[in-house]
């Protein structure tokens, strides 16, 4: 996101071949081989979960680093953004893009925007009104009001990654396209607004000022997913007329290689016109699946699948791995240990107003979405109400990666307000994601005891992207056009229906006859010789 | 390779995220879109191959960016010695030894032997003494004998990225086993001699210190040898024992997550310990595509296959562009530019010794490995040795890797000498690689017409991961008994016929009994629910 100074020290220490760094790649890549391995050996085992393997692993290796380093240096790697932003976020979001079941992602299309841009707003707005109401008491130095509204987006920005894992997509389908979508959408406004507090002239607010800042989130919100759909239509367009198919040899890894780069192309052209990444990496993977990935050859569908998803895996594991092995920086603590008693106070604190945040408009916003649907099953029930508000309460790297942004501008944390920010959030990511994290698969398996079935896959090539299991809950795919009986909408009801139903339908009919024939897709492939059709 | 405090320059210029490195970024990645289009669309020239477009392409924008920057600049990202060797070469060498038919490999054994490293020392010698006799004539400054020997070294290196895109597998097996295995012995030897050149003192060089280099390669030989063949016996034996095909979910993305991070890691633990990582990664591609490789599902073999060469396809592209974009610098030219014709002297004088010192091993080893085969269609004929000559005469970026380590320590070519040595090997590495380049595909299809016919591959899931074609020359590889009347061997025969049959056969009894039983493979794989076998 923002280049520093401070990345010419991290960058270098952290990739320069001398010995030390080819230790800690080695260390590193090591490290996810075991976490790769315990995951597997933890599978049975539904309280755990990679993220939080990952996470501990990292952390045990920063104390053994600290203990036979004589307490010198606990980490291999510095926690550094661009790694972040540039290398790992982009895979999991396309990936989650590239798999995400589009029927239940659209049809639920409404109650996500609500979710993810409202109610990230509210959680905003708690939490940063909290956090100047209670840390006046705390006397933690001077946070400026910028500062404050920082703390708002920074533990607005739920964990997706960590929430992937906990949810099944095919046991909850209904659950994980809202809590999975509305995370996307979260990352996406919780990083707006991070930019928009960080450019904008805070020192005096007023109705024009929210206006332009509401303006500014709209365009980027707009711009972000034009442009991933038009990157996604164009991968689409290309690989149709090229025709790769035809081709003797290198046919799938020319198709495999041009999809993987119009992919991160998509990235990087929404970082270089400064939009939201996240949001247009995502349509564009969305984009993908829809249109590309059924104009090349089979093993070319094949490769892609599996390839995509792990990327984003191993890029899940590195993340977790890094937060947990970068906790435990012994200047970052040196500070706090001076006063523990705030530090665990802001601690607490922001855990509690995440909690509340989160409730403040989890609640009140399914009760409007519930208004809209006509359908008992489309209802958003109380117990899954409650599983949506506990399933995003986990923060993860985008909050460190947002915290050190705004608190160590120059890679250091001199003073002591930033060292207790930085401590903090790291405290709550571990705490969140550990504890919290472990109580999500129990409460699930609690509340929706439905989904304790277990789906064995057949692991053949598919004829889709999408996950092979068929979805057990009663929300199938194929009832969009509905069977039950016929109910007069109420207004409010007619107002959110619109997006879901009336559109899909005639997007369903200028799909099928303006851009299939140009852009491919299911059932409008050319025919490629030697591909088993 | 070796860290220097350029490296801070030239990383952070690459890969820190302000705006002008997010321009760079986004220009790289949409010209290897447009490299990989356009190489799709000249498919059809069989003049032209990818690397040579890639190279073209990257000189254009060279030219481009020349005259949009007013002359200041010509290139976006600076060539970084860490980002070829620790990022672009190990898919390259890895894909290789996954895709590489083992029989004709290991039947070729003692050739590819002879070549790879007695072949690149007589070159080594050649060139080091041709440079030493001719440059004191070219009066261009002061050179060490380290340098000269480096020169030697630099210079031998063929570029095996190239070949491989020249040669065709499938059309001339026992050409492409030979050319490519030599390149692959050959880098490694070549990067071995560079590091024993600048590690020795050369001020005295006697018998001792001739032998301690010899020891010294040996080390290096077999220690990264045994490495690369423990590391990929170790990734069967895990994978095999976990036993992931069982799982519900993510086994695929598991096994080809362990498969990429374990074949990484082979490479990292060579450069740890200073071994040749090069051979290492080799050889760990060669043990997991015969062992590791089928004890995984049906889904992760078509991915790592497709995964492995589409990941070397980028890098081979990313290369030859980066070379193109580099080759133009201003501040290197500018030396050169004082003294034009000494620049060109130094160049031609190198282009000739590289003719002449690889002539001076081709065709007496030829003949030598001739004399040990019995059949004639297991001869080297003097067309393929002039093939093989003329296929090996590309140098690339391991070369411009190498002159930056010896020649410009840290990053900037003050001494003259130094800039007419960067230069020289630019100008080397472009005209091989463009002229000879352009003209070998020519010349494979004059010299051997039975190469002209077209494989039409299937794309359907391979039951190996080697190319799915039949090879159409003689060579089947399944006359390793040999069929031809029986001749009593001639004592050197004997000798060199021991590893290609003797223990072929003796090694197949105890892979059988063995190491399939432990390791898996082919037949010796566990039953996999939902794996169709």
């Amino acid at each position: 996101m923002v280049g520093g100074g401070a990345l010419y020290e991290k960058l270098t220490t952290m990739m320069t071949s001398d010995h030390a760094s080819v230790v800690s790649l080695n260390i590193f890549v090591a490290l996810l081989c075991t976490c790769i391995v315990i995951g597997h050996l933890l599978e049975e085992n539904r309280w755990i979960n990679e993220s939080i393997t990952a996470l501990l692993i990292g952390l045990c290796t920063g104390v053994l680093i600290l203990f036979t380093t004589g307490g010198r240096s606990s980490h291999i790697m510095v926690f550094s953004e661009d790694l972040f932003f540039i290398y790992l976020l982009p895979p999991i979001i396309f990936n989650a893009g590239f798999q995400v079941k589009k029927k239940q992602f659209f049809r639920n299309f409404m109650t996500i925007m609500l979710f993810g841009a409202i109610g990230t707003l509210i959680s905003f707005c708690i939490i940063s009104l909290g956090a100047i109401h209670f840390f006046q008491k705390l006397d933690i130095g001077s946070l400026k009001i910028g500062d404050y509204l920082a703390i708002g987006a920074i533990f607005s920005a739920t964990d997706s990654v960590c929430t992937l894992q906990v949810l099944n997509q095919d046991e909850t389908p209904l659950l994980y396209s809202l809590v999975f979508g509305e995370g996307v959408v979260n990352d996406a406004t919780s990083v707006v607004l991070f930019k928009a507090i960080q450019n904008f002239d805070l020192s005096h607010i007023d109705l024009t000022t929210a206006l332009h800042l509401l303006g500014n989130f709209l365009y980027l919100f707009i711009a972000s997913t034009v442009l991933g759909i038009f990157v996604g239509l164009l991968s689409a367009f290309i690989i149709k007329k090229l025709y790769f198919g035809k081709l003797i040899r290198h046919s799938t890894d020319r198709e495999v290689a041009l999809m993987i780069l119009m992919a991160y192309l998509s990235y990087m052209l929404a970082e270089l016109f400064s939009l939201s990444a996240i949001l247009t990496v995502f349509f564009c993977g969305i984009l993908m699946s829809h249109y590309t990935w059924h104009n090349v050859t089979e093993s070319s569908r094949v490769t892609t699948k599996h390839t995509f998803a792990t990327m984003s895996f191993i890029a899940e594991i590195f993340i977790f791995l890094y937060v947990g092995m970068d906790a435990l920086d012994i200047e970052k603590w040196r500070f706090v240990s001076q006063s523990p008693r705030k530090s665990i106070g802001v601690s607490s604190l922001l855990l509690a107003l995440i909690l509340v945040g989160r409730a403040a408009f989890v609640f009140p916003l399914s009760f409007i979405s519930n208004l809209s649907k006509k359908s008992q099953s489309e209802k958003i029930e109380f117990k899954q109400q409650v599983t949506i508000w506990w399933a995003g309460l986990m923060r993860g790297a985008v909050s460190i990666a947002l915290a050190y942004n705004q608190f160590s501008k120059l890679g250091h944390t001199k003073l002591g307000e930033n060292a207790i920010m930085i401590t903090s959030t790291i405290t709550v990511v571990l705490f969140s994601t550990v504890v919290f994290g472990l109580m999500t698969k129990p409460l699930v398996r609690l509340l929706l005891p439905s989904s304790k079935h277990i789906i064995i896959s057949i692991p053949s090539p598919p004829s889709s992207p999408k996950s092979f299991s068929v979805p057990l809950l009663g929300n199938g795919e194929d009832d969009v056009g509905g069977n039950g009986p016929i109910q007069r909408p109420s207004r409010l009801r007619m107002l959110l229906r619109i997006p879901s139903h009336g559109v899909h339908h005639h997007w369903r009919k200028f799909d099928d006859s303006f851009m299939r024939p140009v852009f491919g897709g299911r059932g409008f492939v050319p025919y490629v010789p030697g591909s088993p059709l």
